[in-house]
């Protein structure tokens, strides 16, 4: 049994920890703190929760979290990095759900996120938490960045074909549309009801945060540097993410080929699947779920390969991931707590 | 380990039973039928189980369901009714989703249904299986006729004020509203996102036919005829399904002392769950889970009393209580495969 | 042309009052104001605007609003209480789209809305702007209190059985049902499309503020007190307002002669429409426009009348009717810029 | 005043050229067709229609449409090339907003449509309605081949960049969103609410009818032929699509210089609107309407370029292009009937 707190369990992330975390025979959850609702019992604010969990929240200054095996940090940006050396230092693993320990280079960061990092020390000890490439790492590290919805949705579908060296590493397209809880719990006009309903849009199409991320992840797969133009999209849909991938193939590769490359490269992986020839993943499908699902076409036979690719943003992309890291470093069953079919429809 | 059949296993509700058995450590799933799909694998039309269940749908003729310790009909009206028999003679327990041992009188079943009842003889034995009120006669029952999905919102939000007398009989209404996948997964013009999305309307105001089944229910509860107004709703969502219920208080009661006789009447029950004062269940709280949330108010100390009760129309209000009923024939754990909080948001 | 004054025009119900009223022919939209946009162009917050209205928001304070001949209200509730005496002393007509002159006794509105009105002496002249009750007032009115978005859907539904004396004035229910525009241009968690999407719930069971206003409406209809019960939900759409109504007949009248009541009363009507035996009107068939659906149901030959009633809660629930209003005011048509079939599906 | 025929009033095309076609003031609504509704009057089947068009159906066999000056054809595939040439003979202009007349090449229809072209000698007369490219020919034209909803789309947001030269012709990524109203008013389980709600999916990946329509258009604006991959997705909405496209840059191009080449080409375009730097178009802008917004970005200062585009797929990607194509062929001012700002939220 670890002892696991939660920075930050009222937003999205933090409650779908907790939603998975209930389950989890090897875990207590511990420390759940709210900087908002600290006094409050969390099931109060997530009824869903009602007799699966009424732990009080607990102030983040004031919560002891050094008495943790494990702690996530479900937070805005630039929180883990601020509090994650002093927790290292006790001893404890942290798992930040937030982009503070996602790109190796403190430079880069600055350019995105518009302020210093606060440990820059640490951002190449942190392992980035995308199991299907570095397993053996998390297995062992202290620091985990677990990563963006975006960045795993597009990773997944482009590796196998990049590691291959089946397509050119410039051109390459990421258009990706997700639901709205992407955008976290948090009062703003643009992601009320009433915008984005009967809606759809773009957004960040002259860059997104995301980007640098998945060109780091990419551009290790391939060997070289990549260049990606990547495009998010608003869905009027509470969860789900989508990426529909385009490469352009550097010889003609039969599509029956391309998905063997996919196949081959993910047959161990537990949370990846690679669909039939023929099919399109629904979000649906991956609803609530750990599952990253993927097809492979190569339309009217052309130099294009169109590859889908489909999770769940809090979960896959989020807070599943998560717990799919601390399984692999808590030496559980990798899948623990994270078995169960989506409810379709 | 107990051998059971889904007849009509590629409906919503026989997809929702597969979903959750599939999880559950005593059931074996030894037959699936489907008249339009046999021979195709389930999860090639439910891709969310890939990797859990890719039993080969069969022929309903062909299928040899004799050879089951429990059948679910999740099927149109009229059919459990021609095959129930036989099978019941071959020793196997039986539990209908649909209508057809829903009603003890076979005229009513006939003015609602239009056609003659297939075997009216069975309608006695047959047990209702609401198992907050019938659960002794479940666990002995050959053959279990699963409520409707509104008359289980219905029954469990005015069962307590009926049996304790608090309320008129008369002049009772039931307001209540569904998500879509309610209407099955059948094509349909009137269900298309088209025609649905970004709408609301009443549907059947002039008399729906789960109108008899709930009045039987609360007559029982209630030690007398009760006469209810009922108007069912459609929103633009898949799962949910919400009744706000009115009812004239005999007396002037508290609203306290009202959640009370609630809290009293299903103390013991691990599927109801009565929220504190103030509270406004929401229908995604219960999203795929086999809970019924529910609420009292006693609205400006007014002569009418509300109470507002949300189950998920697909759990609750089909396959989760059939499996439910089952757990409680087969003496299985009454929550056996039906544990696990809802994913919000 | 008069010239016409929004405050508040950014705003959902603003800017409707802008897209109705730049199709108007005797409208000069003189000034638009916005506290939080002033120097902003409108259509750069609502690009749909684009082609049609560029008018640059003004700071409400610097704004000279003496020089309208119409100012309309689209604000928070205690606005325009404080802004209309001098506007009215300049000559200026005002509609307000809040709450502020819907109650005639100031006592009530200290009770539901927590302070004290800030000019009594006003609620007496001012006009509760429902064309269908007061529609010879409003002409020669200068200060109009637009009705709310529920009371205007509840007393069309009722005012003909009540005025009629067919129905009895205790016990009467109504239940009604909104989009998530009603909650207005505000960022709030509650409203996020995170937390409506996918999900339908009750809300301000123990008492809404819109009750005593309808209340108010109905009781001059019936020339008593009523007492009603009324239960609000939110819906997963962005428009429209559905309101479920349940009376009990004082004696038994036929359904067709019910509805027969209802056609009488309204035969002159441009906005009110009342459907053919069986109807359920959709919302969408009122999205945009300001025609108000009334369907009358007796179910199942019984002792309680069901009234359904759809509007669309930005216009005929707020800036159509208010529109209607200045159109009866002024002088012009009625049906001047009102006029267009809504857009299905 | 012309007397217009609608073949096929009751599908969802054909009801909108109804809503549309009621406010024109040059338009009689001569004959309305419905295969399966005949004998209905169409306010009965499209409610929001009364007060409006209570025009009885006609069997379009029986139907007189040679009477007409204009026929509309909002039919299946393969429905117009079977009536069209009697018609033309008889000297009334036809308009079909199906794919019969779109393609030159019989050939290339056959392969994509599966069947023989039934009066290949119309395909070279008919002109393309894409006013934008084809005014003049509009001008004179008996027979229209509305354009598809996506092809619309898509050509507006590339024909800029192609004409000029910007891009490369090759490489060409189009990925496209459409509301479930493309699908039709026809009764199938793929876009019912409960399989489309709460879901997205890629379809016709592999290979989509409307590819051949848009590399035809694209191809005539660059001079030569283009290479294009097209992938449609389905969105949880009702109306609405929108199209992400990327192009290689020949050269790199401020910008700004990319924008002005789009503001150049549309300058006197009634229904294009290019929104200024940053902007991201939403569909909810357009809903209802003729218009097709368009922005231009170049991310990160790349090579790529990439245009958003939005349209209403049942006005500007159908009905509404349908009576502009109407408005241009009978010498009304281009924007009649189709001048009002779209109702949002």
């Amino acid at each position: 049994m670890i002892r696991v707190g939660i920075v930050g369990a009222t937003g999205y992330g933090g409650a779908e920890l907790v939603r998975l975390l209930v389950g989890h025979p090897g875990v207590e959850l511990a420390v759940l703190t709210s900087r908002s609702e600290a006094g409050r019992a969390i099931d109060t604010i997530y009824p869903q929760l009602r007799g699966y969990c009424n732990a009080v929240l607990e102030d983040p200054e004031a919560a002891d979290l050094t008495g943790c095996d494990v702690v996530f940090f479900a937070t805005p940006n630039a929180t883990a990095m601020a509090a994650a050396p002093k927790l290292l230092e006790a001893g404890v693993r942290v798992i930040d759900l937030a982009a503070d320990f996602r790109l190796r280079d403190a430079a880069v960061w600055r350019e995105w996120y518009g302020i210093e990092h606060g440990c820059p020390d640490l951002l190449h000890e942190a392992v980035y938490g995308l199991p299907e490439v570095n397993r053996a790492a998390i297995a062992g590290a202290r620091l985990v960045a677990n990563p963006g919805c975006y960045p795993t949705a597009v990773q997944l579908g482009l590796i196998p074909l990049l590691e291959a060296g089946a397509v050119a590493t410039t051109g390459l397209v990421a258009d990706a549309k997700s639901g709205t809880s992407g955008a976290g719990r948090k009062a703003a006009v643009g992601t009320l009801f009433a915008e984005v309903g009967e809606n759809f849009q773009a957004y960040g199409a002259g860059g997104h945060r995301h980007l640098p991320e998945i060109e780091q992840g990419l551009a290790a797969a391939a060997g070289e540097a990549v260049e990606l133009t990547f495009v998010p999209h608003l869905v009027p849909m509470v969860r789900g993410l989508h990426a529909t991938l385009y490469a352009r193939l550097r010889e003609p590769l039969a599509e029956e080929r391309l998905r063997t490359l996919f196949e081959s490269r993910y047959a161990d992986e537990p949370f990846v699947d690679v669909m039939p020839e023929g099919a399109h993943p629904q979000t649906r499908s991956v609803r609530g779920v750990n599952t990253c699902r993927l097809a492979v076409h190569r339309p009217v036979d052309g130099d294009t390969v169109v590859v889908l690719s489909a999770i769940d943003n809090l979960v896959k992309g989020a807070a599943g991931q998560a717990v799919q890291n601390m399984n692999i470093m808590c030496g559980f069953n990798e899948d623990e707590a994270l078995m169960a079919p989506s409810a379709t429809p």
